[in-house]
């Protein structure tokens, strides 16, 4: 496998061609934003942390059955993926309110929300990714009423697996956001898994142990995420 | 039939009691307002037009065989209606894009939506009725996945039989809004069916003939109703 050119580069990583036309190279950077690459910082390790996690999330995914582009770690930031067609919404899995759903709802953060809500978002940061529904997807043709159901059941899979993970480390899985794209026609989980698009707090004291950390400038982040991975048993560089 | 005491005020209607604990009055008030309720003004023989209008349109919904809660008109300005145990969430079909999804989605106002769009919004001021989807519903228990499925079949066909019924006097039923609740543990379709909650624009010039041209501050608010009105036939005093 031959790395090629530079295909497009995101807010967090760098999607390279391969000599496969199936096959890209995702490179993790540094680079660490939010509310929508409106605040951007370098975070040393970050790149490598979470590449590394997402590879080991991913083949605890590929193991409960669900069809993932990862295929392999090529570098401490760099993998090996399926190239997908991306499908431009974002699901979103919420198991305790936080985030863009306090404020929309106007609910406590951290009450639990029993059945998990299921949530879709434009991928479109002009637009601040706003929040939509399956009849939206439809409509404007980013998505089908199938591909929608399938992105849905397999999210909540997602959910069901890793909840268990984190729980098993003292972890709570407050929400995640996925990716899924098409494969010669099949939904395949794509982007990443980890701290970075997803809320972790630790089970007791509920500290904020992912991406929140750098939003409200918290600090430790990139050691928050070290903490998760070190409970969870990722070989970290 | 005897009225009874006043159970509550919204901001355009009022909602009396009557000696059958199955049915209420109400009446609709020459109050209109916009911004959840941050403009209102008083809009002379609104409340008989929109009274008279909502009966008209609820007579051929049930007659296309919606259940609805309208039983019969009692003066220019009041109606009999089953008192239903309401459900706090509103449910939004578009046919035409237009008002808060043109700007979440950032399309341009007047494209066609096919198919039409189907939204819910938590009927709640304080939050400004923030847009929902139906997992938020079922999670936070304003309604179940059986009732909101109900909902969705319902507020479609009302769009089938009422975009039909618009088209045939020359205007597009370009959105509306409608509001279900519980009779004795059945889906009914409440509140009102008027200009106030849907946009109506004609057909060949696209002038606005419902509560935007309040919103707007265009004028000619309820002349414009009443020209709406005027077209279908409907009996106004
Ligand atoms: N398997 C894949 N094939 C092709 N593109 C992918 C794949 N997985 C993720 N992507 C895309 O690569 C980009 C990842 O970079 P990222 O920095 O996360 O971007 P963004 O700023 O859009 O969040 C995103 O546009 C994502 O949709
Ligand atoms: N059949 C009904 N039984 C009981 N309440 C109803 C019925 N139809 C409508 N309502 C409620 O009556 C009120 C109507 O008043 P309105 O001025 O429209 O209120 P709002 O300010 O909430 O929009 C609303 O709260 C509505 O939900
Ligand atoms: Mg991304
Ligand atoms: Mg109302």
């Amino acid at each position: 496998m031959e790395k090629r050119e530079l295909l497009y580069t995101g807010k967090a990583k760098s999607v390279y061609a391969t000599d496969d036309a199936d096959r890209v190279v995702i490179l993790y950077r540094n680079d660490t934003s939010a509310f929508d690459g409106k605040k951007v910082e370098q975070l040393d390790r970050k790149g490598m942390v979470n590449n590394r996690f997402n590879a080991f999330i991913m083949d605890k995914l590929a193991a409960a059955g669900i069809a993932t582009h990862h295929e392999r770690l090529l570098s401490p930031t760099e993998s090996l993926v399926k190239r997908l067609e991306m499908i431009p919404v974002e699901c979103v899995v919420r198991n305790y309110a936080a985030g863009s759903l306090v404020r929309r709802i106007g609910v406590e953060e951290g009450i639990a929300l029993n059945p998990p809500t299921f949530e879709l978002f434009l991928k479109n940061d002009a637009l601040g990714d706003p929040f939509i529904n399956e009849s939206h997807a439809i409509s404007f043709g980013w998505a089908t009423g199938e591909q929608l159901a399938v992105m849905k059941t397999l999210s909540l899979k997602v959910n069901e697996v890793l909840s268990a993970l984190f729980l098993a480390s003292d972890m709570l899985l407050v929400d995640f956001k996925l990716e899924f794209g098409l494969f010669h026609g099949e939904i395949v989980l794509g982007d990443e898994f980890s701290p970075d698009g997803c809320r972790l707090w630790d089970r007791e004291t509920r500290k904020k142990l992912d991406k929140d950390r750098f939003r409200q400038g918290l600090g430790g982040v990139v050691e928050a995420y070290e903490e998760v991975a070190a409970r969870l048993g990722v070989t970290l560089d």
